[in-house]
């Protein structure tokens, strides 16, 4: 491997202007007018993989923007792992929050500016250059490698079920890599092993048949606004747990192992709570913050509405009041039973003065990879080589669709090997990726491809 | 009165064809295009006052539609009377549901049918009309009297307040009595003699400083859409009853006459909620619907809204969560020291994981005319010989702002003469006054100005 990083820090300045040369195509998916540029960037992508050595490149049609496949399975016997990423990026408006033209990459002090910097084409990037080290100086992988690399996932991946759906044999792998998150925080390296799943309901509560003169009914009825708020204070206890009959049955304990890992992270409540402009945090008693952020499961209201929300005042007593309400869900919680909970408790304390419709809007799983999982453990002695620093365990508090769907449909666990920074503009103007670990990641890529078949414990998945 | 009420009796045909010539101008106060319907219609009833026998008739333009006025003060030492009404109406759309055309009016069966017939046109031509009776048959009116018509109810009288601080002098008067409100049903005759007045208040709730990822952080926060049903939640207790400390300091009690008058009414909880499609009605426990309605303060929400509100699900976890809260007041109840209990009781309770901002959106005060006062006695005696039948007693749970007004700014308490019913489709469609309502009403106003005098017992006001 020493011949492999010796390339890789010899290329520096080449890999850079390549992905200069990514960056420069505007491949924004939203946009009917960048068209051209998506068909160009696929194109793109599938000529690099070419050049690094890869085989089968293919570019796939989709009903809305291509799909890059290509692969090196020459490695018998060793683990397949196939490498997520996405070439599409968000708009760059407003362009004039920029302090460098969005598609022509600039580096300031130790930080690449452009859009898709970090998300995504940089982080996908970073793979494709460590196959190129590993090839150019070795003539081969230790692992069977598959790279997609999609054109929709700022648009909600529209298309990308039905493509793992109709090439389920040609995907199939041991693991799913992707680089589409963050760190920890700048100079703290972790691996993502963990997200919640979520349960996403409806509520609609109804009282008198028509929207009512608040002066010369209020008194008289329930006021579904009333009723709403009392079912959703109701909720909760005063220790801030989800008052849901069953709803913590099927919730996994956390380990000693990973409580402990967590207390390891730099992370106070205070700074926390500062960065959110908060007094004072809330949440169940009994768990750390991160514990409740990552390995808890919660109920949050993401929409309330009923009545007169305008300007000024309207004395109207509504005939309905509505809320959204999401769950999220944590191993081995399942979105469908925890809907399910959810509706059955809201029907059984829904006060008779009222009458209740609830409805499932979506569903998604939590995922877990635990970490003395081979590929979990492979990350994390790649993160350590190529960091020179022992990284740290996190899960996510969020969802990330593709990883729910790479294991419905493939059956694949994921790891998260996110090269971006939490303050790297996303999304935003000035977005940017920290050359640092531009760099370290490749090097991290390289290690946890030689890495893997060292904790390979498993028979290879692939057929 | 044998004379008077003959009179009408020989003119009915007659009154209706002059109400149908008012009826016929479309004077649509909120429409640009009536400007000169709301001219003419000014002028024909400054036309109609000269004919009746009414003095001093003047129109008083203001800066909206102008105000009619009239007088006849030729009863030294008897009280003043001042008669209000509107001559404005809503519009008439949507013409295609009406039955017949909207300014044309039409008799079908026992009522008349036409926008303005109840509201407010053909309620204030009946006291026009007792006036002529009175004044034809005996050249004179038992009381002092003065009428003032707006042009502006229907667009909330914007003009109203400064029209009456500016003619302090010119109007003031011992009793307003106005026609603008319904009897409690068809042929049963009641009087109202209080309004509620109401404090209308909104709150901010603020959270985290910025909308955030539900699954990313939610958790760890308090969501201000929880927290701020928490607090809507906790306003009510057990039985109904509002939680702010001293909210019902000032209320009046109920009089044993008062709780018996409401109990001849022809009223069940199960009709009303069958009106309103709710099985359960709900409220204040030890106190009746009724009660709860006209002489009990009550807190609603009249709108709430945070986070996502549109299509489908977004895992938003806002930053801010709104309420519009309005409490309606009794006597002897006031709106700013309600709201400042209100606002106190907020601010003392509002969890320290968020942070409140409370605003007064608006106050009116609450209105009684007590049910022993002269106006109501004399109301009562009046409407039992223009009905032949004992009225009943009744309040109204809303405010009528005018009344506030009046009270306000030039210190008069007003009657309540409502000859309209509650389903005469004001405001829609087919709108339609009773005609046994229009000609009791012209004999009812008749009575209430030749009953006034005797049960007058103090001096009167008028300089």
């Amino acid at each position: 491997m020493e011949q492999v990083v010796s390339y890789i820090d010899t290329n520096k300045e080449r890999y850079l202007n390549e992905l200069t040369e990514l960056l420069a195509i505007p491949s924004v998916s939203s946009r009917k007018e960048h068209q051209g540029d998506m068909q160009q960037c696929a194109q793109w992508i599938a000529d690099h993989m070419e050049r690094i050595g890869m085989h089968s490149v293919k570019i796939f049609p989709t009903e809305g923007h291509p799909v890059v496949y290509s692969e090196w399975l020459e490695a018998p016997g060793m683990p397949t792992v196939l490498v997520y990423g996405h070439y599409d990026v968000q708009s760059e408006e407003p362009v004039n929050l920029w302090t460098s033209p969005p598609y022509q990459a600039t580096v300031r002090g130790e930080n690449l500016y452009a859009r898709g910097s970090t998300d995504d084409k940089g982080q996908a990037f970073i793979h494709f250059k460590a196959v190129e080290a590993l090839l150019k100086t070795n003539g081969s992988l230790p692992v069977n490698l598959k790279i997609i690399i999609e054109g929709e996932e700022e648009v909600g991946s529209e298309h990308l079920d039905s493509f793992l759906e109709e090439h389920k044999d040609l995907l199939q792998a041991d693991l799913v890599l992707i680089s589409d998150t963050s760190m920890f925080e700048k100079d703290v390296p972790s691996i993502c092993y963990g997200l919640r799943g979520i349960a996403y309901m409806e509520i609609e509560l109804s009282g008198p048949n028509r929207d009512l003169h608040s002066g010369s009914f209020g008194g008289s009825v329930h006021n579904p606004i009333q009723a709403l708020a009392e079912i959703i204070a109701s909720l909760h206890d005063d220790n801030g747990r989800v008052t849901i009959p069953g709803f913590y049955d099927d919730v996994r304990s956390l380990t000693k192992a990973e409580r402990a890992a967590y207390k390891k992270l730099p992370f106070t409540d205070k700074k926390y709570a500062g960065g959110l402009g908060v007094k004072v945090l809330y949440g169940e008693k009994g768990f750390t913050t991160l514990e409740r952020l990552w390995a808890r499961p919660t109920l949050e209201c993401n929409g309330i509405w009923g009545g007169y929300t305008g300007e000024g005042a309207k004395t109207v007593l509504p005939a309905k009041a509505f809320a959204k309400i999401s769950m999220r869900l944590v191993p081995d919680q399942r979105s469908a039973k925890t809907a399910k909970l959810f509706e059955k408790h809201i029907k059984k304390i829904v006060p008779k003065t009222v009458t209740v419709n609830v409805r499932t809007l979506h569903g998604g799983e939590p995922a877990i990879t635990p970490i003395d999982s081979p590929g979990v453990e492979a990350a994390v002695s790649a993160l350590e080589k190529g960091f020179g620093k022992k990284p740290l365990y996190q899960r996510e508090g969020g969802s990330i669709p593709i990883v729910v769907q790479f294991k419905k449909i493939l059956g694949i666990d994921t790891v998260l090997l996110g090269f971006g920074l939490p303050d790297e503009n996303a999304h935003a103007p000035d977005e940017f990726l920290d050359l640092n670990n531009f760099y370290g990641g490749i090097r991290t890529s390289a290690h946890f491809f030689n890495e893997l078949p060292k904790f390979w414990r498993g028979k290879s998945k692939r057929r």
